[in-house]
């Protein structure tokens, strides 16, 4: 693998995790049993140039997507919840502010986002409607020098204290989905907390409420054009994600392998059974061809030669894999995986929901179903 | 499967079901979101005679072993820790009291355990031993009029509250693995809890530490003879098990079901898709086919038929399965996954457990492996 | 197991097991390697009361349908070629003629068919439709005394060798489906055996052809009133071939066990490795769990309490274990697998196809997702 | 993956294409019939620069590893057999005389072998080692003027048509292992062929048994130190097979979505249904995924940067993952499953045998295990 980086990559992978396994680490424990959120980590990941790092200008790094991947399984080496929390606020807020977004709008939000000193969220999801967005029942209606918009969405990473909210609302006029930026604080507008998550709980989550919520004309992000513009958004967070989630299992591969040296049984270390073994070799044999995946990937994505399918297939597949492996190498751990200070059980837990958050493996799979046979089979 | 129960199993299905489902599931979400033990539960369930009922006399039900599970059955179709609590009490302490204690323990101590005025523990597991308890450190010593014990045990379920621990140590006079009954309060006995457990949260468990405790001649249980002994207990336990597993992988299924045939995607109920109708139906094969085996090793512990692997078949399948199939269905949710309002997360982390303790999944294949092929493979 | 057994059903198993082993194993590889069907065996087995076994009178032997599971066990512990010869016999043709057929029909051919004098197919699958029987395109044909049936079916078991053909076929005159008996030697009828098949090389297979084949209007099997009646038949077959697939399972486990005992690598008997004994274990488990299963149904069946998706459930079970883990247990074989003569290689081949008809895995999945969600999603 | 190849590369892709299905393809049934093995295989292949292509000079390519692997894909897209043939001759003989040769070896065998005008067979794997080649029973025995050679090998390709074999002995002078070249016809040497194969039936196994056969001085390898000689003549092999499959697995797929997009059942193609979709979709994941970790281990093979763990891990993962999703999507075709006209299930059948030699899957788990954990399981 790291024949395959630049030096610049591998620099900023270095500072990565010197960052996350020094002051992320320490943080996870109290914040996975209290479901805290804690206020300082995005504005240190932002003086560390993590967040929006693939953009150019605006404060930002303007590092390439290898590296933007390598944070990403850095971050999610320690937690997917932090990861989460990053990406939210990289590829879903940053990203269509860049996209899509007046120069006005991106010189006043993205260097603050960059920093991490105000904080955005990503409102797509309804809570009738998660796999099917083209059945989206928010609504934008023009009004006199602006917009109203109702609706309301839910699993919104970041809400409750997101500061900026890039709101997705199919528009009266012509029925077409556009992203509004929604600031906190404006009337009608309300994003409470979801509590008692069993996955995912050191990032924040809420449901979005908006009742007859009046935007002015500039909050519209120009160039979104229907829910494409969203899905680009999506695509970029799970390129990010696959990377994510192979940090997480070569936590959980390393933490078992410690494990197994160490335990004794049968007057053996347990490292030393064909069966404890097995487990270990499989885990890793994915994360090393994960990694690889999300790699060239990254590459085409830095050449523009991306097709969204790749995305679809590396997402998937590393999700997929990353729980699978987990699943079977917190079983090495026997009745400790049932603590949380062996850390393996919180990993499981968090890729449940990295599974099945945008977009449900079986989505996926019929996304690539599609590709392959020309039908689609969403509704089928 | 209603074919082949009496009036009377079905009768005490339905007692049980009807408490589990007033008392236990109201309580279930505050228990498992706070980790704190509710100690009414005991006393409830010895109320309606669900503590030791397989025992005759003693002020215990008598009823079979069929009965018995199927109580297993509906306790852990709410939650595998309160199954756990109860089959603690029943499996691995009034059991071995019934089987090894002398007339005047088991007068002493079951018409108490059978009504929950008192709770019971088992230690056998030790920190460095847990699936070689051969190697067990904990010794016993004879002393004047009694003997010494020095150990510690741990991962004991209900074992901070327990006012009777039936503790398995080495005998140093002949290196003799027994039995000691040692009640909360002697001097040196200490049980302190583990907290923040990422399964069986309802349930307690703590370790046991073993300080020169001093204990009188009559708390050894002379009918113990060997490591033998205890694993007749751990017997008893996984066959309600196998039995307790099916119960919460069919509430998975029932609940998976109900959110599948509400839940509208692309204008249609996400049961009629056909990913989603697979997932159910392989779970409920198994739940089906699952039960059969359990049923049959009931009758045939019932006849007095039963060798211990069949006891290991049911354990390792009916657990295995049970928590495949939880995962499985658990994706029907989406990202509701998260939430421990739809229940299904919690049964499915309880589960890993369930499929680990009493004897590693690994353990149990290959428990049955030297059935097979008359090789011992522990240590390989 | 055996414990579950009548003495009549012991008796009747062992008597299948020594024809079985003694005589139809010595054959087995020849007719493997050439696709030689071999003549004597249908005879053989009525000789035995192998065939229809569960009829009572007209030279039947009227035993239990568990009796019949155990026959069918026996005979596919060689190989399932032989025992869809049979399963064919008794299901599919003893079974509509005894269950639908008129006493004149039963006396002239239930007899004959009994003693293995004549040989019977079951044409219901035709070359467009396998899995929905409903868009059958062959026809019946009301004519001056008789029927004209048109039509093609495919892979068909025995149908090369057949005097009897019972053929479903869509009648003209209401467009319901009828079963209809064809003889040998009709004009316009013809059998072409299908060839080189990868599967079930030991049975015969083809396809039947009816261009204007005149038959009498006795021919028409007067009970059958719709494809309920064929999926009777199916069923029968289906609950035939859950018993079946274990004893190849069976077969395959034991060959395993014993090369992994007398097999040494590393200077011990591969027996000796976890890996080794873990998929042994697992492959047995499933064995004891599905015959169990098997045995339920079968009494429930001799009870008249069987729903069909009882058969659906241990057909889709036991024959998805079977392929699983007679696939698990040939890679113990290591590069003897290639070999026909270590026998697993050529039970895995045939669990493919038993797996596969009388209802494709993922069908019985879905008539599974129906009975439990009330949505038909065959053509979803 | 075309964006990563060079023109060469994708030069010598398509013409290794255009002779595979042009003139090999139209040969694959009967040879798998008849297991009739063509002998003018070789030398096609041979014409067109397809043997020992990475070798410079002797009259080979000197192509690059990725275009070695380019052409392993492609005639496994036809058949693992004629792969197999290929890479014998490629990885196992010419590579051997070109590391471990003298000059006068190479001049005397290479350009014939190049050319496909001799045939070459490999001969380590002995009767009762197979996985632990270190027991080797076959000693040579230097007397004056050269060897005499004792022992038997088996399951070798190509032995019973090679013209010269490669075969490993341990020397009885150091208790070595080296590499001698036996031509056919010396004395005491015999190749019979090894029939009735469920497998690789277009390629040709057989034993090679040596009874006192006497060779010249100049029929050592001179390179050759010790087993580690022949395993670096197994990676080169391995490498090439973790290609060959995914060319096997990539024709199933496309097969498999022909005849999905074809059959119609329930009035639609069952390319439309969710569970055939998801069938191709992960099967064709797993080619993307793996052709590109043999593309990246091709490259750093190039550089000289390759460990041997990583041929290890790219072997068993697309073996592995061949043999799964060609019996996935073998499912598809239902009944014609069994027709070998539909080739998938020949495929599955190869795809057996290519998990397990070169290393059965399990092995490579240990390779791998050892290198995670620093402990050998092999003999656990």
């Amino acid at each position: 693998m790291d024949s395959l980086l630049t030096e610049e990559e591998k620099a900023i992978r270095e500072s990565a995790n010197a960052y996350c396994q020094e002051k992320l680490m320490p943080r996870v424990l109290r914040g996975w049993r209290t479901e805290e959120f804690d206020p300082a980590v995005i504005p240190e990941m932002g003086a560390l140039g993590l967040l929006g790092p693939t953009i150019q200008g605006y404060g930002c790094a303007g590092v390439s997507n290898v590296a933007y991947g390598l944070i990403a399984r850095e971050i999610e080496r320690v937690d997917s919840g932090y990861r989460s929390t990053a990406s939210v606020q990289s590829s879903l807020v940053m990203h269509p502010l860049h996209e899509f977004g007046s120069e006005a709008q991106k010189e006043k939000y993205l260097p603050r986002l960059a920093r991490g000193e105000i904080v955005g969220a990503f409102g797509l999801t309804e809570p009738n409607h998660g796999s099917d967005p083209a059945s989206m029942e928010t609504t934008a209606e023009e009004v006199d020098g602006g917009f109203i918009i109702n609706g309301s969405k839910t699993w919104i990473s970041n809400a409750p204290v997101a500061d900026v909210h890039v709101i997705w609302a199919r528009c009266k006029w012509d029925n077409k989905v556009r992203g509004f930026i929604l600031e906190k604080g404006t009337r009608g507008l309300s994003a409470p907390p979801i509590k008692n998550k069993i996955s995912l709980r050191v990032s924040l989550t809420g449901s979005i409420f908006m009742d007859n919520v009046r935007v002015p004309q500039d909050s519209l992000l120009p160039g979104t054009k229907g829910l494409g513009s969203a899905f680009s958004c999506l695509n970029s967070a799970r390129y990010g994600i696959s990377w994510g989630v192979m940090g997480a299992l070569e936590d959980c591969v390393a933490r078992a392998r410690s494990y197994a040296l160490e335990r004794v049984q049968f007057k053996r270390p347990i490292a030393s059974f064909q069966l404890i073994q097995k487990k270990l070799a499989e885990a890793q044999s994915e994360v090393a061809i994960g990694l690889l995946a999300s790699l060239q990937v990254g590459r085409l994505k830095d050449q523009g030669l991306l097709a969204p399918e790749m995305v679809s297939l590396v997402k998937k597949n590393n999700c997929g894999k990353a729980l699978q492996h987990a699943r079977s190498v917190l079983d090495i751990l026997g009745g400790n995986a049932a603590s949380d200070e062996y850390h393996i059980a919180r990993h499981a837990s968090n890729l449940q929901i990295t599974n099945t958050y945008e977009g449900l493996s079986d989505v996926h799979a019929l996304i690539l179903g599609k590709a392959i046979t020309g039908i689609q089979a969403f509704a089928n």
